[in-house]
């Protein structure tokens, strides 16, 4: 089994490769070869089973002409393409934004439907950014996407593109709407959805945190970890189920910031709490109200697809996997 | 007042070009200039005001690069983008069909963007093609789109670009789904679809027609009438109204075949429906079964955009439009 993670350099990527290179195999399958793609060199995930070969670091850029072909005559069995700008980038160049997160899918694809005998498995990481609102207070796996942002236009199109190419046998493609990842590891982050990660991961380390939204605020939320597992169930799903609606909201936790803080203070205590400081900021107040707050993923769930339950899960989560397991 | 029509030899572009050629205006602005672009030479409306000017012709491909700035350096102050090819071809080509239908939106779309200081009204022809079953007993406004044809495919991808670009200022654009038009006019049609117009067109002149799927089958309809209508109110609304979503399933009317027979003979007698033979085929039924049956459009409707809300009317619009007004 080769897969190949393009965008592998990004959050989830570095995840994922850390999974598959500590497993070993995807699913069922031994891991034969990896192949690491990004735009800045990926990091040789640090943990290896004996014997495992080392993975293979590609820098490319998917949004150059012949990239793609590159990266494709190499005949990886599963293709996880995370490569994308971010939401804020992408509105704030618009010509960049599409070029990558546009171009750059549609030439992976083009360069997919041009290899002959070859449908590898491909894993696109879509978002919930292809929903706007007004919203229905759930919204359903049949409610229309209407992106407010470029960046949910361009991940919205992908989706189409990822959709009509299984359907015509060029790939066999799975989308993934990802949740708001929380909490994201290192350091703050300045999007608009960084405090949702801030106010706990700093808190848990002893470090103020700005809150700039009231705790009645409501969002979508699964661990990095939950990610990574999305992405595995995708990688070895049996995909006939999907039909054609290849794309999938994912599971995830619907929780207000109170519920946030409610959790870090089961886990850390009021001292964590107190490290919260609110600062209200009605820009950043404004941009979240037109962000999904709760989904009804059922779809996803019925194929197996799993995220956290209850937000101090989350937590614990962060302290398993970045804090070494306790505070 | 400049009118761009591009796609104007196609049926909805010549019919639009007439009547605003009839009428002399849009809306309430006297018609200054009328443009009328195609890959073949569209003909000259045949009707003109005393005085009025004549259209002027364009021959050009807009999936050209240079094609659209050539276009736009016209500034029109609204252009119709009709131009598209059909379903079956876009299925049996798919790169044909990327390039016309996808690569020439965007590249009209892009040379807007570019365009300094204008901002013209866009009305885009997007289809019912962007749905794809199954579907519930009617569609919403709200439903998704899941196209199961690459020319649904691209056509939803217009619609999200338009929306991006409108959000953005680029230009003002109103995407509209159109019915199936009902009764086409011309020679019989081999699509899929075209027995819906062959039953009815052919035995109003005396000729037979040949039905390939029972008469229960139910689908969406407006007239050619109608559909020039959808674009003059797309052309002249307010489009604040729409606010980010910027494409609507028009109004059409939901007939079945047996529906649509029983037309017939209130307008045309027995004789006419007598020369209906009966040839089931499996192939045909099979693609019909996929097609949507039944929308509630109370979006559109709600902004004033018409269509027959029986069949004997679009029968009568058929014998008034191409008939010379009697049988």
């Amino acid at each position: 089994m080769h897969v190949m993670i393009i965008g592998a350099a990004g959050m989830i990527g570095r995840k994922l490769a850390e999974r598959l290179a500590r497993d070993g195999a995807l699913g069922d399958s031994p891991l034969g070869r990896m192949t690491l793609v990004d735009v800045v060199a990926p990091t040789q995930p640090p943990t290896q089973p004996p014997g495992a070969p080392e993975a293979e670091i590609r820098t490319a850029d998917l949004s150059q002409p012949g990239t793609a072909e590159t990266l494709v005559d190499l005949r990886p069995d599963v293709i996880f393409h995370l490569a994308a700008i971010v939401s804020g980038e992408a509105e704030a160049d618009f010509e960049k934004g599409y070029r990558i997160n546009l171009d750059g899918t549609r030439w992976l694809f083009e360069a997919l439907r041009r290899a002959e005998g070859y449908t590898p498995r491909v894993i696109f990481a879509s978002s919930i950014a292809v929903f706007g609102a007004p919203f229905p207070a759930q919204i359903g796996d049949e409610f229309f996407q209407t992106p407010l942002t470029s960046y949910g236009t361009q991940k919205a199109i992908g989706e189409l593109l990822l959709a009509d190419c299984s359907r015509r046998g060029f790939f066999d493609g799975v989308g993934l709407r990802f949740p708001t990842i929380c909490i994201r590891p290192g350091a703050p982050n300045k999007a608009a959805s960084g405090f949702f990660s801030n106010i706990l991961r700093e808190p848990l380390v002893g470090q103020e945190a700005v809150l700039p939204v009231s705790e009645e605020v409501r969002h979508w939320f699964a661990s990095p970890r939950a990610a990574v597992g999305f992405c595995l169930r995708a990688a070895t799903m049996d995909t006939a189920v999907l039909g054609t609606r290849r794309s999938l909201t994912l599971p995830g936790l619907s929780a207000t910031v109170g519920e946030q803080i409610a959790a870090l203070r089961e886990v850390a205590g009021n001292k964590a709490v107190r490290l919260i400081r609110r600062a209200p900021d009605p820009v950043i107040d404004a941009i979240v109200a037109g962000w999904p707050r709760d989904f009804d993923a059922r779809r996803a769930e019925s194929l197996g697809f799993r995220a956290e339950t209850d937000f101090a899960q989350i937590i614990r989560v962060h302290i398993e996997d970045e804090l070494g397991g306790s505070l």
